[in-house]
This record gives C-alpha cells, structure tokens and sequence, in this order.
C-alpha cells in the first residue's frame, strides 16, 4: 500500500482528497499562493519598517491574557437564562478557532448547575465514608504529599451536539456552538484507587457516590471499578492549580465518561453497594429509546470526530490546496484510525493522526485537499482501539427514542458551496 | 533487576529513596497522614455544608482566570528598571507552584529586549528573501492555507539558571526564581522548510538572518540544517493563537535551541551563506571560556533537571512518605533517565518519568521518599538519548571563565534541614 513520493499527488479518494502524506513531498507544491506582491515587498526592506519597531513595547506583567485583536476568541454562552441570573446552563469551547489538542483553561467548556462556587482551598476537605475500613478526611495540603501522576485527557458533557440529534433541520452554527461541550487538557492528580486502598474499600461495595460542593449539590454515582482503574483526584489542569470553573481547589476524574460525572468540587465519596440514583440520574443524563426504556448510567463517551477546517464560518478561499483538519476521540482508549470524505460518504481517505495518540484524549487529523471549487460534503469518521466505528446520523437517531439528545456521536457533515461558504448538512 | 512488589518497601539508594514503583503497591502504605480527624468528620454528615453549597456561585464568564485565592502564582518580574520603564529584561515561570508538563501560556516566561509590541494580525507580514530562487511574503490569513503540526516543546533561555554559575553563595530563592526563564507548551504552526522549499533555498544558503517586528529588531542567526529539520513558524499556543507575550501573531520556534534564536514577532528571514553576527551574537549570547576565547552558536540547550516538590519555599512537613518531584529536558531529544540522590550524589535511584516522554519536551519525574526527619541533600541528574549527563556544578564551572553564566546546566541542590526547611546549597 505504500506510495511513491512521485504518487502522492494522485487523489485518494473523491472530490480531491489528497494521500495523507502529500504535503511531505519537497518542492513548491504550494507555489503561487504567496508570490504575486514577494517582489514588491523585498524591495522596501529597511525602507518601511512595522510602526512596532519604531518604539518600545508594553511592559512586563504578571499573568499574561491573549490578544486582543483576538478577543472574538471566548467561550460560547448559553444558559436558561435571562432573567434569571447565569448559574446553569453551558459555555462552550470556540472549537472552530483553536488548533492542537490542548484547551487552554480559560476556553475550557463549563457546564453548572448552580454557579462556580468560591472554595477557601485551606477549609476545603473530601471526605471518603461509607463501606470503608476507616472513614478518612483529605485537605489540600495532605494530597500534596500523595503521590501524582499527571495525564492529557478530554473532557466531553454528555449532552454535547445534542442539538443536531434531534432539529430535524440542520442547525446553521459553528463548531463550537454545535459541539463545543468538549476541551482537553493536562491533569495532575492524586489516583483515587491510592486513597480507596488507604481508606480500606469493603469488598462488597460496587458504586460510590460524589458529591460536589456546588449549591446544586451535584452528584453522581460512579462504578467502583471506573473508580479502581484511571479515576484521578485533580488537583491541577494544564500545569497550574485547577481552575474555579473546573473545579477548584480538587475534582473527580474519570478519563472518558461522560463530564457529569467528573464532580467538580468535590467534597465526599460514599462507597456504597448500589447506585444512588440521584436527580441528575433520574432528571436528566439517561438514554430513552425507541421502545419507551431509557438506557441508565451509559457513561463511557462514544468514538467521535469533527472537521474544525473548514467548518461553519471557517470558510475556503478559492480554489486549490487546503488542509482538512479536526479532532478524534473515544472513551475507552485510543483512536485508531480517522477517515474523510469529500464527496458525502461515497469514498473516503485515511488522515494523517498528530502523534503522541495518547488515550482518551483528543487526536488532532490532517488530510491535504485539492478543492476544485465544486460543491462537496466533507465528512469525518472516527474508529478507536476496540474497532468501534462512528455511526451516521440516521443509524444513530434510530438507537433512540425522538428527544433524546445524549451521547450524540454521529458522524458531522458539512458542505461546501462553490462559493466558499460552509455549512451544516444532515446527509 | 525487577523487584518484588514485597522488596520495594526497602530503600534503593541513600537516605530514605524507594522504588520508582513503591506507590504502586495496593495497601494502606500511607496510613495514618489523613486518618486522624477522620472519625469526628464523618459524623456531621448532611450537618454541616460548606457555605458554598447554600447559595448560588459565580455566573459564567467569557474567558476563565485562575482563582483568587492562589493569586501567589504569577510570574516573577526581573528587570533592569526601574526607574526606566521595565520593558527590558525577563518574567519567570514560578514552576514550584506548577504540576505536569504543560505551562499555562500566561505563566510562559517571558524575555524582552524592547517590550511586548502591539501587532495587528492583518498588517503583519513575514518576507522570506535572500539566498532564494523567489522572495515570499506570508500573512496570517496565507499561511493558516498551509500544513500544520503540533508538538509539545520547552522553551529555556539560554540565561537561565545563571545566578547560580557565578554567585560565590548559594542564592536562597525559589526554582522559579532561579531557573524559570524555562516553560512547555503546545505549539502549532507550519514547518519552516515547507515554506523554504516554496521559496527556492539556494543549495549555498548556509545561515538565515531571523529578524522580530519589536522595537528591539531582535535578530539572530539560524543555520539552514535546523529551519529544514525541526524549525516551524507557529501559530498557537497551548491550542489558542499565540500570546503578544510569546510572538502574536507568529514566532520562529526552534525546538531545543536556546529561547532567544526563537524569534518572536518575526517579520524576516533573509537567507545566506554566513551568520550575520547581530548585536545579540557578539554582546551577549556566546560563551566565554578560560582561554578568553569565546565559543559561539552554542545554540543547543544540554541536559538538565530540577527538583521541584520539595524545593526552596517548598519545605517538608514532618517526617514520613514523600514525593519526589521535578522536570527534565534536553534540547537533542528525549530525556533517557533521571536519577536522584537524597545523600548529596554518595548514592543514586532511578526516578519514573511519567509518559509519554516527549522529544525536546519537559518531562516530570517522580520518585517516592520515606524521608527520616534527619538532614539531607537532594539532588537530580538527567542522562539524555545521546548518553549525555548532567555535570555537578564543579564540573560546569570549570568548563568557562569566572563570569560566563549561558547555558548554566549543572545540577541543583537542595539541602533539607531537620526542620524541613528547603534551602539552595552547593555540594
């Protein structure tokens, strides 16, 4: 299957999908792009300089913010409110402007219920009660001295990209307004199977209870093996000290379940023999299917994928080479492989994965494009570590009963017009 | 050489080191640090909530900031004013405070030569001329067209670590202090030599002038081996576009190389057959050596660690189980192993690098500690891909004249007192 250099510039798949390693090939594959007013320009050097060279610059500070030429760049709100003031609800990362894998913090989604609570890290503790040898109180500074271990993983609400499961028309939206109840970042923590094993779990027990210290009071019933396994008390994100919307001073981790369960301020863990059944179990974060029975504690997030460039208002320029580029992920692993089509599903060409493919974090894909200017659906498909396969959007709403909107993990199709614009499409 | 899980119990190395795996072990090793106030807490249970749980918290906000109540991390300013402005000198990464690898971008240490400019994206342009079949000129909007990569890479300018190559006494300050002019991130961008190819490099062309849009015109000399290897023009930072701080809205990045070849703002590069020795090659950045002569485009960063948990500020509480932790990182690829001595390098165990161990990347080690309460000297030394070491300081010194301080990489001590208290010391 390995290409010649010399045959890298042969389409692949339909609609001009170009082999993953295209853009590897040396020369001036690009040329043209760039050159029109070079000459021009190199003759003015020493001539016109930039107005930023001609005085000093802003000073030193102490936490730096982004650009503001860039201040477009925030979090997409959306709440049940007004009137009511802004406590619950979601605010989601502008996926469509980022690039890597990592979200910066103050990007990172966040979903309340009832605000971001203001904790004293000093009066902060977590308790872990219930079906143990020995009832056992944590602060902040006694989970210093614990041994951590620090891991890149994604986050992902359960009810993210609800709104295309169920409109029946497609929502015209960026990717982040569409599925931007995801972020990835680097956590460090202490393994909560290291405080269990202190704490002396009874072996009968089977679910444990997190509660957040949130004035919703969030809680979840987590399985104990989830909890035995990656679950992680994190006590750091990207680096620095976990932030309030995240859930400071200290949160549950659960490397690829739904967000929900991540509790966010955690404050107990009740090991217990059954699950709790608590209101966001009952209420909400349930899978209703077509028969009338709803699917309870489906927690792990399914392999999904979606084109960030070009998408919905990240439109093409005119003809010619592009590079299609999204993220990929899966709960239970590594994502494998990722495809892309040009031409709606009828053919597909495998993208290059940005290596290290860690697990149960985002993977950002590539694929060089050759667009023609014609009209074209660009499709991405993820398959992970176990073969699971993204479905497409009819295979996934027939899983369901009609409302239903979580754990949407269908295939996103955007078309192309031949004027460049980009849109959302059901296919 | 692999241990049983019943022998990592036994010290492998002097005063109190353990196995990398001793954490690992399943059982209540560290019974008893969190077990004392643990039977009263568990009894007011649903009495006492937390204040935060009665009310409603904080509403959403469009971009998120760390919390006030660690409003001690910051960088650490060191300038040459005042009272002239402080636009001139360097802010630190307060890495004592910091977990993991990644540096959030607005702790990324900062050096300037003129301040930070003010660049409007859609005015800069970067012009690649010289030694080139056709001179180019790049904007934002151009160049987002293109290929990208992302990689995670540190950054450490080459004045790091110098207070301690020349001070007579130990300087008793924090790891931030001393040797953070030294972050990680995620960095996505385009390879520079796909943008040199597109320009016709001629076969001749030895060295490209790299010249920033700040009011410092800060230029260096890159050979063309390194912007055809590794070298990019990046974008984004930890996944959002760059920060002013670190480039906006583009930097040279030279994974590796010393921070100062990483030009920010970079308007130019103008190729050719020799380096062009600007004021910041023949000023500053080169290396004096006990002959008086001077060694040059030294532009690799050696191998090197610091001990982190615990570190000067960051005092041990008692006697009883530890972590040790800290980061590595060479500029010629991976970090092979780190070992660390707790008896002043009479005796050394091997730490765990947590994965994946990354090219060119910080990587943390981690090595559990039953530290006895007595006196001890802490100490880290990271062996390299290549089978380079860290040299003891005495080693370091003797290799330049007395006030050489570039490329400091010798290894740091810490001496523990039986109090706890973490001070700077040379052994």
């Amino acid at each position: 299957m390995a290409k010649k250099d010399s045959e890298l510039g042969e389409p692949v798949a339909g609609n001009g999908l170009l082999h993953r390693r295209f853009f590897l090939q040396s020369g001036a594959v690009l040329a043209g792009m760039a050159a029109a007013s070079a000459a021009a320009q190199a003759e003015s050097i020493g001539v016109g300089s930039p107005p930023t060279m001609l005085k000093p610059g802003a000073e030193f500070n102490a936490y730096g913010m982004p650009s503001h030429w860039r201040d477009d760049i925030k979090r997409i709100l959306v709440t049940n409110a007004p009137p009511a003031r802004a406590v619950t609800g979601s605010s989601r990362t502008p996926l469509q402007f980022l690039e890597g894998t990592i979200t910066p913090a103050g990007l990172h989604y966040v979903r309340n219920h009832n605000g971001t609570p203001d904790i004293d890290p000093s009066k902060h503790e977590l308790l872990i009660h219930g079906m143990v040898r020995a009832p056992l109180v944590f602060t902040v500074d006694s989970l210093m001295r614990y041994p951590m271990r620090s891991e890149i993983h994604f986050m992902e609400c359960a009810g993210n990209s609800g709104g295309i499961s169920g409109a029946e028309t497609p929502q015209q939206a960026t990717a982040g307004e569409l599925h931007g109840l995801l972020s990835c970042s680097e956590w460090t923590g202490v393994k909560l199977s290291t405080l269990l094993d202190e704490a002396g779990i009874d072996p009968k027990a089977t679910w444990i209870l997190a509660e957040g210290a949130d004035a919703a009071g969030m809680s979840r019933s987590v399985p104990v093996w989830k909890a035995m396994d990656d679950a992680m008390i994190a006590l750091y994100q990207n680096g620095e000290p976990i932030r309030p919307e995240q859930g400071f001073p200290m949160r549950l981790l659960l490397p690829g379940f739904e967000g929900n369960t991540n509790v966010k301020w955690v404050r107990r863990l009740r090991v217990m023999s059954a699950p709790m059944y608590t209101r966001d179990e009952t209420s909400r974060y349930t899978e209703l299917q077509p028969d009338g029975k709803a699917r309870e504690f489906m927690l792990q997030m399914e392999p999904k994928s979606v084109i960030l460039k070009p998408s919905f208002g990240i439109n093409m320029q005119g003809p010619g080479y592009y590079e299609i580029s999204g993220v990929a992920w899966t709960g239970i692993g590594r994502v494998r492989r990722v495809d892309v089509s040009a031409d709606g599903g009828k053919s597909w060409a495998e993208a290059a994965l940005t290596e290290p493919v860690l697990s149960k974090a985002l993977t950002r894909f590539r694929l060089p494009w050759l667009w023609n200017g014609g009209p074209a659906v660009l499709m991405s498909r993820t398959t992970d570590e176990k073969g699971r396969v993204q479905p497409t959007r009819a295979q996934w709403v027939a899983q369901y009963a009609p409302r239903q909107n979580f754990h949407f993990n269908a295939i996103q199709s955007w078309a192309v017009a031949a004027d460049g614009k980009v849109s959302n499409t059901y296919v």
